[in-house]
């Protein structure tokens, strides 16, 4: 095999391990390493829960001696002391001879001065290769590092003819079990889950991940195990009452509610966290509360709520991503819209750009990113 | 090669011959035939445009001599004389030895009595042979003989979120090029198109099949451009304008409106027909209506109009399919629906079966049968 072709392999190996840390490293980005000697595998690692090895220490620790050995990292090597010590370094002690990146890190105390140090002290440095595969394992990371705002996308269920709830509000179920458990699995790998008081009221939602309810392997549900996201609620005037499901202490919650409010809401559980936002152009400022779950580390942002919130979202540019489930069903057309979005001429409808789409159980998933 | 391992090699190419009338045969059912003497075809034909030679006919005198050749034919040859003489009486006089039928006719005119007359005459026959398949190349034609309708088939451009118009009624273009030159190859299928008033008034759309646009090879296209469908409006009050492109001489109009009307309406172009419909629970009785366009031997039915007619068809239990182009846009909530369809509970929703699912260019056609 060639160096070019055995590359590309290994790349592809450390790629796909990173992605094993997707729903537990989080606020750190999900890295894959793998060392190679004489074109053997000696050693290889991802990511563990924040505080735990990055991926580089965890493939160092495994192969023991990596004297010589060739790392390939799907993201540039750290030269910053986070929560442990810099992975290049690491890199450099072990006797590391040769290390391919598939990209420089976009957080700016890294951004290059990783590669840097390694090349410096006399390795074999190249970056770029499989660079969009592996962009596209942490784009929320990315997202974050580079605009100040982590990924949010909008998840959506409903039937063929765009309904997602009756005009009474009922809307159990309009999808069937698979597409739950997709759903499962997106809230798994967010940071933080946001949803609007209305849905808090009329569903009672929990809004956390169920293991049993993910249909993984019993290691990724392991792994899908160690954390929960931060549950978001906006309640402008606090009306979440202190016994709602998603104040339960199952996950962390952190209620958005408005400036000068009196003190008269519901004493919320010990542990519910409060937030006060400015007002925006449509209830709460939205940019304010991005702004604020960036402050959080918050890559992924996953809106699970009514048709308002969504649609407020997007209007302002503030949704990268929906995600929608279609049932085999008709609702007709009293039922609630898939969201709020008062437009008039055909000049303003908003052009989206399918980036997938696929069967999911009886259902089809549609995967869409607003081309603005 | 075995014998069945033939026979189901040439039935496949009766039905690929079969598929081949299906713009032009109407009101015949498309039939496809292969005569096959030692192995080797010696002749093939398909259904000519009404008037003209059944597939046997074709197959016959592309053969020349055909004694002791076996004809695979994709429906039981007739034993009646319509506006030909009945297949079975040529094929015997022809000295063909063995009859391969993929299934009955459904025509009770004949009905298995072509097959008997064969059978009676020393010829070996078999029938059923790839049924399935042979059933749905002729869906309207079966339809229309069994339940004395034929199929009615509605389709709809939406965008994602399930909205076909502006408020204004404004909709050109919800769907890009290929999508639309689906829709031509639909109605060039159909024996009839099917609208409301209320769509002629607003779009004065023309209805026929415009043989450049069908994106069809020159064969294909030659063969759809003999006929066109005939357009039907249903129009209660005779609203529909004398010069409304839908009165064009380029294809047959039907004009359906109430009874007791006061001759006062335009004066309709000649060749424009009328057809006087008793008064349904909403609008003209649709059940009369189809039982008419069966009495006009229509097998298939194409539903080209706003909202309020697909609701009714589907609530009425006389829509057998949604063809529906979703195109990757949102249109927002103030858009007109898919279908006017007034459920107040989940339990009421309209169960599909989604039946097919692919991309027709930039956009999406998924096929749904409702479940009755």
């Amino acid at each position: 095999m060639s160096t070019a072709d055995l590359d590309t392999r290994m790349m592809a190996r450390a790629l796909q391990l990173a992605r094993r840390g997707r729903y537990w490293a989080m606020p750190n980005p999900h890295v894959g390493c793998v060392l190679v000697r004489d074109g053997h595998v000696i050693g290889e690692g991802y990511t563990q829960p924040a505080g735990g090895n990055h991926a580089e220490i965890e493939a160092l620790t495994m192969a023991g001696d990596a004297r010589g050995a060739t790392a390939y990292v799907t993201l540039e090597p750290c030269s910053h002391r986070g929560k442990t010590g810099p992975c290049a370094e690491a890199l450099l002690a072990a006797g590391v001879s040769r290390v391919v990146a598939a990209m420089e890190d976009p957080n700016p105390e890294v951004s290059g001065r990783g590669l840097a140090r390694l090349q410096a002290a006399g390795v074999e440095v190249s970056c770029g290769l499989l660079q969009q595969e592996a962009e596209r394992v942490i784009p929320g990371f990315i997202a974050r590092m580079r605009r100040g705002r982590g990924r949010v996308r909008a998840k959506l269920a409903m039937s063929l003819d765009g309904r997602t709830a009756m005009a009474s509000g009922e809307s159990q179920w309009i999808t069937g079990p698979a597409a739950r458990q997709d759903v499962q699995r997106l809230r798994a790998m967010s940071c933080a889950v946001l949803t609007g008081v209305g849905t808090v009221l009329a569903d009672d939602c929990a809004l956390t991940v169920r293991p049993d309810e993910l249909g993984l392997d019993p290691a990724s549900t392991a792994r899908a195990s160690v954390r929960q996201p931060l549950r978001v609620v906006l309640d402008s005037e606090l009306r979440t009452p202190a016994g709602a499901r998603v104040c339960s202490v199952a996950a962390p919650t952190l209620i958005c509610h408005r400036q000068g409010l009196a003190a008269s809401g519901p004493v919320l559980p010990a542990g519910v966290e409060t937030l006060t936002l400015p007002h925006g152009t449509q209830g709460l400022d939205l940019a304010a509360l991005m702004a604020a779950l960036s402050g959080r580390q918050c890559n992924e942002i996953l809106v699970e709520s009514g048709p308002r919130l969504v649609g407020a979202l997007l209007q302002q540019g503030l949704l990268d991503e929906l995600i929608i489930y279609m049932a085999p069903t008709l609702m007709g057309d009293l039922a609630r819209p898939l969201l709020q979005l008062p437009l008039q001429r055909m000049a303003d409808k908003v052009a989206l750009e399918l980036t997938d789409a696929r069967r999911v159980g009886q259902d089809w998933r549609f995967t869409a990113v607003p081309r603005h």
